[in-house]
């Protein structure tokens, strides 16, 4: 029911659901109306759980109160009174009777949970008569006064807003002054005094004295309660994670029961299974004799749930299992009964009174990666779920703590730098600073840690070598960062702290140096870069991520491909369970050293002749890349980008660069330069690149397509394996670049096929990665097979912002709220899905069939996979490490589709 | 009708139309159906004009021809025979009868004029009989066989495809041989041995005899025709011009008349107007006793039409009016006719026979800039036509000639290099290759002309104070074009030829060296430059130009402003009619000598409060700028927009800058090198600029808000006058970023508006530049008062293309025809179109009264006013020099919208 809903159907509304005494109004399917704390005691109340009767106020209260001016609804005071009554009826106590008092504790809940809301309230119903009531009704002065004083504690602090500080301070000095130590040296009487201080700092404080009305109390809790859904940090969560203000929040008041009465009483937490590898064995942990706050406070130690828990963890307290047989054996049996009911692992809040057990609270418990897999897995296994929501249980970038080694959380380590988390995984290696030496390293078995300024494309190799890379500039989405991800290299990016020293023998991070030959681990998942070795694990793909894959591509409809243009990184991907090549960048190819001078040469010729020259050198190791590629990928479609970034980028800068060019093209280095300075460009990602250069230097082009299907036709002959080559032209804007450069490589083609005599398909398609693409994708339809999105180039220039300069002031945007998140992480649906939208619509209005993916980097983000789903596209294709991600997403894409 | 239509009907049609002899089947209306010169050739018969006889097969012939794989029509043949008896019995003779023969002339003629079609046949109908009745009929041997040859090469070259280089050599040959000079020293016995020589030429090249069969011959000429049609030059030639090739060519034939008769015949063309000067006075020529093609071939001089033709030229020829009065008065008749009817300035063909007067074509007369202004007010206010129509008489880019100098045609001259014709005017000045000695220089009174490789925003002051601009590199789009359009300086830019030499003291081009101080002249309406001083003649901005304007004024929907920041320069958009400044660029300020410094100061800041103390410097500099703005402008609307560029545009570049900007700011030169530095980006263009600024930086565009809002405070303090400044967000992307910023600027003004006590409206709203905030234009809206159009950036953003790197492919892909043209000079509607088109949609749909106007540089482009009038844009601005040509436009638009 919609908060629209709410409002309409106020007039006849009921606004008080009780719970408890064998009873309940609500269930756990209510958490818009109840919040998810109401409903599951409402559920567990209903299930016959031991839950202590009360009450929930719903979100509808809220909604109205703040329609109204803050006032509440006619008949609400009414329902709560009565509500109250309920409660006393229950248990056999009264609200406010001074010999046989009820308390109760007063929480929020919204239907998500939000951290940043109020807190709890406990002990509510107590003043200065329930209290001795309460002492005598105990047998326990102590615990009655100690119980007051905390009430008044968190009373003051949460509704009264009185500084916490001056409590405390008032407790300190009666410590010191009366020699004590401990909270439990004090005795009743010591309360008694220390709560007319308490009493005395509030009277002074508000100039009104505490409120010994409990119905006040009560209403004042409520109050607060309503009062935060409305504060700053509310609203900043809320708009962080998409929570409107209109879902308003419940407020549950309860019964209070008292794990502190004694040594037959406890309190403890668990969850059905071990949240954090998975396994189905009970884990928790309990303390004799105290309330909740205790457990998590950590002055006393608690215990484990279970022997089982005693014995591995070589404790020697009691166990649960031990201390409590009884109410262990029934608590394992609600385990149970509530894990077969909500079907998912369950976080419990217990309290046991004087014997008896009572539930607080159950909710879905939180879990890592490798839990969330297994208790899916073993789950559906049971019966308990199906396939499908297994699938739905594991949250797909969790997956990538999983593809990667990571640090060994108990290694002892020391961090010297921090930087953006650029590319997951952890590893250790020897300081270098370049990529030569990267290699040369490695060659020799060395494992080496890349550190640079920033990276290139000429860094590709080192890259490749290095175990590792660490870059002082450059965000989440420079070079480094994206090369790194798709090779599945850990990296650490846009450490600004790092400071290489000019000799490049060093680099120093506050006042520290490191010499080029030290050890040093990244973790790639946070941005840490430690010194000497920290122990890593190696990732564990057990059975049960086979399994879950398995399922998850039942229920998959997209095609997930990877960006791939090495065997290497193509094997990886293959096993990873990449369909096929979504992206080759063949420049990628061009970087190598052999080819380099070749490449150069070609770009720094005089004329066509000159290039053609290059051209021939280059064409067959191009023709051997693809060769290689297409043995890896037989029986799986490969989609070759044709070249796309402006030459200069290959240009050398160095003299003897230019001298070895020169030497290979016997064109003199000074006239070398100026070719060189005359492709220079003011905003290189907006120049000579993509298909413009297929269409002023089409030799270029034509070597690319002929390599491709001259590779092709080599191994369908030799393998008998069906190969289908995607040919791709990059930054298309018209229909005619298109199709100027589609008849010219059909002609290519057609030479081939007829030189090599083989039959062969292959597809030519193109990039949509501008605007203008995307707005003609009708027109440019006309001659395209499929489309990829490019999604980084569409969002640079969708956005008018480049990848490589958003990192001044991107993250300051993000903080002002101007993005929600980085565009180049997670796509911008509103905006560039709009032109994908458009896009995908024009293009099948002229090709049904067109086939339609998605290759940017967008391609591995989960939001962005949904959004593809959402859109229809055929297939998406990311960086091999997160071919895994995508395959699951996908699916949970299809499934949320199929609701 | 449509080629569609055509097609529909063929089952139905009349294949051929009639025109002559006292009725014509056509008219003028029909020119889609028969052509351009068909329709008036039927027009003319109607009128009762001496028209010779003939036909036309009309363009539903070529399409049926093209349709059926080159057959023709069931029908024709019959219908094209009966026609030729048809002219034969009107003349009194028969095609291809011996004695009595009737010659036609075959012509081809499209819907719109295309000079890459088929030429004329002339004389068709004469072979080696016919020839022989010629001779007795006309009693002129001679002229007989003359004819016959001119037929056999004009024939042989069009039809047969003959090389023409063969005839040529027999005839040279033959005179060398027998002594002869001139073709009229040839007898008739010359000629029949040379038609002798002709006829062995083709029967070789060709395997068969030059055809005797005239019917064959008439056909022959129509095949030709036709198969023009699909010739490269033509289909090169309709593609240029968006002419489609469904339209189709129609064939004119008619029976020929001679002008090479004797000394009663004559032959000329004739304007009703003076297409020079548009004065109303007869203006053309003729040739006693000679063929039309011998008034164009230039071998004997033509007479002028009129004794005052004659008086004012010095010539002493006969004029017609003298030679054969009776057929002159006859000739100003059908002039007077012609422009009544056609009521426009008429281009005419006419052949005298034997005393007789012949019209062969009639057509709207080709004008100057000048002419057709006069022409249009002079028939407007003869009651000739209406004001509207006179408004849409005038071509607004050809004003462009009239507001700028020109060099005198006369004058003589010597090129030494040519670039882009970046910016209209003619203009000289002594070479300067620095801005500040430009600057320096004019003060001294001197005239200078600034020649740079490149201009930057720093060389504005030099370009201002030179009298042209002249650079090696950048297009029709860079900074120096750009600028120097907008301030009417001419401008020619990209002469790649130009090398400035290293000392700065000299340039030299092909080996010509110009010392620093020589005089040049530029035109930037061709891109030439001439060394030395070539006179000018200064713009006449005449009282019909005025008069045309005002008539346009009244019929404009749309708003024209100018793009300007001086008092200078906003003084002439005013003058030449801007009603408003559509885009203040503040950046533009910010170099002059004195600020720059705080300028560089302010970005070099360590901290927020190091930048407020510069901008507090800088405070009182930005509101005089406005102050002076608004005075001027007082009473129309000024739109300023904030800072726009990157911040490292302001940077020193120099040790010697550095140092004076350490001087002033206290930090120390190398720190500050630092920090500039660190301000480079890869991709300018999509870096920190536009409202990034103003949310990273607030107390830049506070500051500007402040001078903004003060200044218009006092001014209306001072004049009284209505200022409503409209404060001008670029590069907004995000709704955010504009809510932000438009809370800020609400503040500031607030307190401003409080601290003056003045009262004073003022808008806020945004640049549409990018891609993304068109497609979130109707969020956007929510906050903006107006959207502004930023074409430059929409269009380098829509198609991923940067202004300043295009230059290197831009002209290969246009002559691809990759894109029709430019779209930094004339907006690429159907691309970039669709944005803004759905940017107004969406702002409208929000804000139904938002203001939208364009203030790209395509404000000042016809096209694409055009354009904005179908989207229905409020106003257009421009630079001050292109006001007229917008208003001209957009009256046009609202014109042509009407209908």
């Amino acid at each position: 029911m919609s908060a629209t809903d709410l409002k309409a159907s106020t007039s006849m509304s009921k606004w008080v659901y009780n719970f408890g005494g064998g009873n309940s109004d609500g269930d756990a399917s209510m958490k818009n109306l109840l919040g998810g704390k109401g409903a599951n005691l409402a559920e567990m109340a209903s299930l016959g759980l031991p839950v202590p009767p009360g009450f929930t106020l719903t979100t509808e209260v809220c909604t109205a109160y703040y329609d109204n001016a803050k006032t509440y609804p006619e008949g609400l005071a009414a329902e709560v009174d009565a509500a109250v009554a309920k409660i006393g009826t229950t248990v056999g106590k009264g609200f406010g009777d001074q010999s046989n008092p009820l308390l109760v504790s007063v929480r929020s809940g919204a239907r998500a949970s939000m951290p940043g809301m109020m807190d709890t309230v406990l002990n509510l119903g107590l003043n200065d008569e329930t209290v001795k009531g309460l002492a005598v009704l105990s047998g326990d002065e102590r615990f009655a006064y100690d119980s007051y004083r905390r009430f008044i504690q968190m009373y003051s602090d949460v509704v009264l807003g009185v500084d916490h500080y001056s409590f405390e301070e008032i407790l300190d000095d009666y410590k010191e002054v009366n020699d004590k130590f401990l909270d439990t040296d004090l005795t009743a009487a010591d309360w008694k005094k220390i709560i007319a201080g308490y009493k005395e700092v509030i009277a002074r404080d508000l100039g009104r004295p505490f409120p010994q009305d409990v119905t006040e109390q009560l209403w004042g809790a409520i109050d607060a309660v309503f009062g935060s859904w409305m504060n700053d940090r509310a609203n900043t969560y809320r708009r962080l994670n998409n929570i409107h203000a209109a879902w308003g929040t419940a407020v549950s008041v309860q019964a209070m029961v008292f794990g502190n009465m004694g040594e037959t009483s406890a309190t403890g937490v668990a969850f059905t299974r071990d949240p954090s590898t998975g396994e189905n064995a009970y884990y928790g942990e309990f303390l004799i004799n105290a309330q909740g706050e205790d457990v998590v406070a950590g002055i006393r130690t608690p215990q484990p749930l279970t022997l089982k828990a005693k014995s591995e963890m070589g404790e020697t307290a009691d166990s649960l299992e031990e201390a409590m047989p009884g109410t262990f054996k029934e608590l394992t049996d609600v385990f149970a009964k509530l894990e077969k009911h909500y079907r998912d692992m369950q976080d419990i809040e217990f309290t046991i009174q004087e014997g008896k057990l009572w539930m607080l609270q159950t909710r879905a418990g939180k879990r890592t990666a490798k839990a969330a897999l297994k208790i899916a897995v073993d789950m559906c296994e049971d019966g308990l779920i199906t396939q499908e929501e297994a699938v739905m249980r594991v949250e797909p970038g969790s997956l990538d703590q999983l593809l990667h080694p990571s640090l060994d959380p108990d290694a002892p380590r020391k961090m010297i730098l921090k930087g953006l988390p650029a590319s997951p995984g952890a590893a250790s290696g020897e300081v270098v600073f370049n990529s030569d030496e990267a290699e040369r390293l490695a060659q020799e078995g060395r494992k080496v840690m890349l550190v640079r300024v920033e990276t290139s494309p000429e860094d590709i190799h080192g890259m490749h070598a290095a175990a590792g890379i660490v870059t002082a500039r450059g965000g989440m989405t420079s070079h480094a960062a994206v090369v790194a991800r798709g090779m599945g290299r850990p990296c650490v990016c846009g450490a600004g702290d790092l400071k290489i020293e000019k000799d490049a023998n060093s680099f120093s991070v506050a006042g520290q140096t490191v010499q080029k030959g030290e050890i040093i681990t990244i973790d790639g998942a946070t941005g840490e870069v430690y010194l000497g070795e920290v122990k890593t694990t190696k990732p564990e793909l057990s059975g049960d991520f086979g399994k879950l894959m398995a399922w998850a591509d039942q229920s998959r409809r997209m095609g997930v491909r990877a960006n791939a243009e090495t065997p290497l990184d193509a094997k990886t991907a293959r096993e990873f369970g990449a369909e096929g090549i979504g992206l080759c960048r063949t420049e990628h190819m061009f970087f190598e050293a052999e080819r380099i001078v070749a490449v150069r040469e070609m770009i720094l010729a005089e004329d066509r002749g000159g290039r053609e020259a290059a051209l021939a050198k280059l064409l067959p190791m191009q023709r051997a890349d693809f060769t290689d590629l297409f043995k890896v990928m037989a029986g799986l479609p490969v989609t070759v980008r044709l070249l796309d970034p402006p030459l200069h980028e290959f240009l050398p800068h160095s003299d003897a660069e230019i001298e070895e060019v020169a030497k290979a093209s016997g064109i003199n280095p000074e006239e070398l330069k100026t070719r060189a300075h005359k492709l220079q460009e003011f905003n290189p990602m907006l120049g000579h690149r993509g298909c413009r250069l297929g269409v002023s230097y089409p030799e270029i082009y034509e070597m690319q397509a002929r390599a491709i299907i001259e590779a092709a036709c080599d191994v369908v002959k030799e393998s008998g394996e069906t190969i289908v080559p995607e040919i791709m032209i990059p930054l298309v804007a018209t229909k005619k670049e298109l199709a100027i450069l589609k008849e010219r490589i059909e002609e290519i083609a057609a030479d081939v096929l007829r030189e090599r005599g083989v039959e062969l398909d292959y597809l030519i398609g193109t990039m949509i990665e501008l605007p203008r693409a995307a707005l003609m994708a009708d027109k440019i339809a006309e001659d395209a097979a499929f489309f990829s999105f490019g999604t980084n180039d569409l969002t640079q220039t969708t956005f008018g912002l480049s990848r490589d300069d958003a990192g001044s002031f991107l993250p300051a945007y993000i903080r002002a709220g101007v993005l929600e998140q980085d565009p180049f992480v997670s796509l911008d649906q509103e905006g560039v899905g709009q032109l994908i939208e458009i896009a995908a619509e024009r293009g099948r209005k002229t090709r049904a069939d067109i086939k339609l993916g998605i290759c940017g980097e967008h391609g591995g983000d989960p939001a962005s996979i949904h959004f593809c789903e959402q859109v229809g596209l055929d297939y998406v294709s990311c960086s091999p490490y997160r071919v895994p991600i995508a395959r699951l997403t996908a699916a949970q894409s299809a499934l949320a589709a199929k609701k």
